[in-house]
């Protein structure tokens, strides 16, 4: 298990190199890395960090109620989630991003809970999959601002689908992982190339869908 | 504040990285920075100088009604928005981009006055915006060459749309801004990869619209 | 004027910023600039050297019939074109690019023999244009292998359409110009954006072309 | 002839810059130069490798058998491959990538085995070519993890097709070669760009296909 100074410059490599795609812009995107198992700890990234300019220093480290134990600065929201993670799948790493095409995917297949990928090689690239006769279930969750329930929902979807190596949470981005940092990186470059693929195609077939809310925008009269 | 001296390398910084993203060719765009408050100065880029070497040098100051009071070169024309910008929004940095995704919506949503995005989780990246189901309203005024009217132009559609992040020039580019550079920079990233996801919805849904002008242009037999 | 030693270098770096866009893959390409107006010389790019490699030692010396008179290698058979060029619009710098939306778009107004493009902003970053209003018509000639024919179109092109600041190659590719290699290089970049932009239009609206050949290919049983 | 020491790092360099441009993510690809002919042996890419962090030492030397005889670690399965392309077409350097237009090409023309490009300057790119009036057919195999199959499906369309300069499989990726690593090179960036051409028109004209497998998903019940 790497210590908080040894893995912090490589979260924050990981996160540069993730914006530099075009994946995380803004402060979108967080990555963690697990620092101990009994009691679990984890390395993540600053909450509020522009992710262009990610720095080692901006990545601390949290017990596993998400609580501050090393480092400066306030853990992201989403926490829950990269805990829920590590715990159902026992992974090293998880990584969270927002490109163009995970987020018009999520909401192309988010009536459905899901998203299905199958027949391409680049399947092979996920851990343990060993032909690109594989469909990959990518489950959808709907996005929400309450934290208590995502920390609910995260880990049931990962429990119904145990094959699945992302999770996408609609309208908002993808969360993947690996046993170790190296292997959620790949997980994320497989991916997002997947959803590209997916992504074109579900352009040139009528199957992408723009997102609907309850919200009321202001309009071109100021009230609308 | 900063002065002059500090604040054009960061401007300069900012223009380069904009360039290399693709969203500010050749001589578009102008970014600016606020020097002093009262009386009103502000850092901006030079008229006419290639964004992809865009240097400090190339960085001069304005008073508030848009003359040079440091540095050389002249600035440019659309000064003037830059200063209803600052006045209207308190800003202290504020970017201009012209982006393939920022063009094709500010035609787009011309005739209805605007844009509106809503539902996407990136839309949390704007300054005070705290959930996803928010519909953020991107003004858009008509482009013009007549400064004058765009100087009164400009601050109008900022006061009839208080909430709003950003400004659309039709067929021309964003105007966005923060309270200070690192905020406009996140601003233009955020409102870039939103223009990115509804530029491609629209693609795929028929919506997307070819300008329409007076001009006659040169034609197969040099008439037309 | 420069002479060859002072050009070469930044030709070169012009032809790898090129490249890195993705306009100039492979030996596609052809950068020149005007050393001597009378007598007539170029420093041009030598023939079938890699754009993602280009160096000055690269970079020749031609006379006004194309003939090399300084440095190493063959000038490119293109050569021809870029002479047209510079006799016809006093050009100091001549860039020729293939980019994937130049390409399709020579290929959607082949049969016009032109290309218009208008109402965008970005119009301006042509040399002598002043409004948006503007409309650019890109005239668009045959492609060919017989360049005595090629160096008879160009100039023809070029005088029909006198206020045109770029040439299409049907199926091949782009020829622009400035009074300088800084001027060239800016109307590259606002080129290519305005074909991204009016591509893209293009693209959703139904309005790209498949390239119909007399050429006879080998087919799925090696003989179609 | 180079020897290992020689060509690993300039394997490497291809590979990084191949990952690059998006055309290789995670392990995907392969990378490999002749080391001799006779008997036949080849420097390549091991297996299972990130692309985007490919070293010089991640290089080792295989026989005419695809055994490992000089380096570190299990040469890919789909070495087998590489040494069809050499033994067919007397490749010095053979490139494998898997793009997201590759991949939805192949797929596109999968059922009629092959894709065919014409009408473009950037053919005379490929080796030999000296007209746009070239249709140059891709051969596309269907994929398969049975590499024993591979080897023999891989040289037949070798054979069936002796002007290709490219071999697609299906839902793959594509491999092509050159008489050494730099005219590889060129013919990645060559066909690259011609998919991306011809993707674009086949998205724009309702010719893209999802892949079919027999394949059953998670689904959103956990048993789809």
């Amino acid at each position: 298990m790497p210590t908080l100074r040894e893995i912090a410059p490589e979260l924050a490599e990981a996160g540069l190199a993730v914006h530099a795609r075009g994946w995380a812009f803004g402060t979108a995107g967080n990555f963690s890395a697990v620092l101990s198992r009994e009691p679990l700890s984890l390395a993540i990234s600053r909450s509020g960090v522009d992710k262009g300019r990610l720095t080692a220093e901006q990545i601390l480290a949290v017990d596993g109620e998400g609580r501050r134990i090393e480092g400066e600065g306030k853990p992201s929201d989403e926490t829950v989630v990269h805990l829920a993670v590590v715990r159902e799948r026992d992974a090293g790493a998880v990584l969270h991003t927002h490109s163009v095409w995970n987020t018009l995917l999520s909401e192309a297949g988010g009536d459905e809970g899901g998203l299905q990928i199958e027949g391409f090689e680049m399947l092979k690239g996920l851990s343990g999959v060993t032909t690109h006769e594989h469909a990959e279930w990518v489950p959808i969750i709907p996005n929400t601002q309450d934290y208590a329930r995502m920390s609910r929902d995260a880990p049931a979807a990962l429990r119904r689908h145990p094959a699945a190596h992302g999770l996408l949470l609609r309208g908002h981005g993808l969360y993947t992982w690996g046993r170790d940092l190296a292997e959620a990186r790949r997980h994320v470059e497989i991916l997002e190339f997947l959803f590209e693929v997916t992504g074109r195609l579900y352009s040139a077939t009528g199957r992408l869908k723009t997102p609907r809310t309850a919200a009321t925008a202001g309009g071109p009269d100021g009230a609308r």
